[in-house]
């Protein structure tokens, strides 16, 4: 989705790991079969992405042009069945996929603010659309696999983390912070917070 | 999305502040926080008139080039927190969401059937492309806050009274009428069928 | 959404008629008066269709350039209404659905295939795109209806029989076979498995 330097390639490729792993976590731990747990890795990978993408009729999308995300995704589906039995009662599973989820939603909001900026969407709808691609795979993979999306838990911030940081992201780039700098700023302020309001149970006052 | 003239640019907004307020509503009652309220009354607002530019490739959408809009909508959201507390168990709020739910109807129906037929599309498609842009924004409402979506009841007719109402408008513009008289014929129809059909319990015979 | 030949026109018509007919006999199972008949029928056949036109930016959609078949879908809603009775309790109709489901499936996934691939796609994606043609409509028309759509079940394959099929239909157009004897190889393959796999239960190792 990027294309202004080879770090932000990475940030999208890392970005795109973690929510994967989510997913595929998620959907073994539901006893999903193979297609099952591929659909659900590949739909929180690339959901939010496309869900953006869509709006701003961004074409063509970013799986759809580089086959090889996809087949990726193919090979750990299939790498994930041996290990299946394990994530069944494994308490830290639920760990490491809240924290590759936090870290997911860091780096797709700041890459969907990124994408929106350059589509030529003004501060607050790019800010948006940062959201949007932070959290809609997200909530695809929580639909399907029955569990309630974490956007909508009244006990701790999710949306509001991806917001403050797509604005730190945009509001850098803004006061003249290279891209870099400022997608790394985003990336952190999304998983601090996010991170701190589980941990201490932070919610908005109203 | 319209063009035709001042009152229909009116006709538009008033839609839009029609379906935010009855989205606005429905999520205070559910208890949602700041994030929940304004994500609800977006999409209510603004998910009808998405679906049907997405099924006809019209972009930029219309709430993304005006981000005025969704500004405008951040303050009613903001506004409504000290209100909330009037909004759990009040008669009164019922039937004021559901007069504004007729009116949104009615204006969203009309002005999604005259985007549709202004982009190419005939007679019968643009009538129920005008009913996919007044029903979408309330199914999606209705889907978040746990509810039935009107347009699924049986014992009263919605998506009915849409596309009665994209007809009149549709075949007024066919018949001669300018776009402002036959725009207050269709959103007419809309209206006075839906409230009678809820008063009456009107529904289809099969 | 083929133009290579009469015959596939043929294949897409059979296909959006398997697929409405599926839906238009759920809802009539269900109850649904008219609106929700005519509802249900038009996303089964179309639904699969609009999501992947949307993924690949390929405008005007289907239905909308060509209205007459949703005009004949309002026909056979209203026709179906007269045998709704007969719908309810009738075993051979259970099996008839499952029939015209995976001929419908079959036609879908090797016409999706080829949509893709004549747009641009590779082969893996357009895969990919010929199971998200052959199976959306069925998991829209299962979600509105209440049901456990099909794709997720694990006792049967279904997605899988989808992958299988557009892999042979795109496999035999690169081994050299005209379209229509790929179309062809392509939709016995998914039906036969299909019919196979819920017969004897037939399911994936992991």
């Amino acid at each position: 989705m990027l294309s202004v330097g080879n770090s932000i390639v990475l940030f999208e490729l890392l970005g795109v790991l973690a929510f994967a792993f989510t997913g595929l976590i998620e959907a073994r731990k539901k006893g999903m079969d193979l297609v099952g747990v591929y659909t659900v890795s590949m739909i929180t990978a690339f959901g939010g992405g496309t869900v953006r993408d869509l709006l701003i009729g961004h074409y063509p999308l970013y799986w759809i042009q580089h086959s090889g995300y996809a087949l990726m995704l193919l090979g750990f589906a299939v790498a994930s069945a041996p290990l299946a039995a394990s994530f069944y009662e494994n308490p830290c599973v639920t760990n490491t996929v809240e924290v590759l989820d936090a870290t997911g939603l860091g780096l797709f909001c700041t890459a969907g603010a990124s994408v929106a900026h350059q589509a030529g969407c003004d501060f607050y709808i790019a800010m948006l659309l940062g959201v949007v691609t932070g959290v809609f795979g997200g909530i695809f993979r929580d639909i399907i696999c029955n569990e309630i999306p974490n956007v909508f838990r009244r006990n701790e911030l999710y949306a509001t983390c991806a917001l403050l940081g797509s604005a730190v992201f945009l509001g850098g780039l803004q006061l003249g912070l290279d891209t870099l700098s400022a997608t790394l700023a985003g990336i952190a302020v999304t998983v601090a917070l996010r991170l701190l309001s589980m941990k201490y149970r932070i919610t908005l006052p109203f």
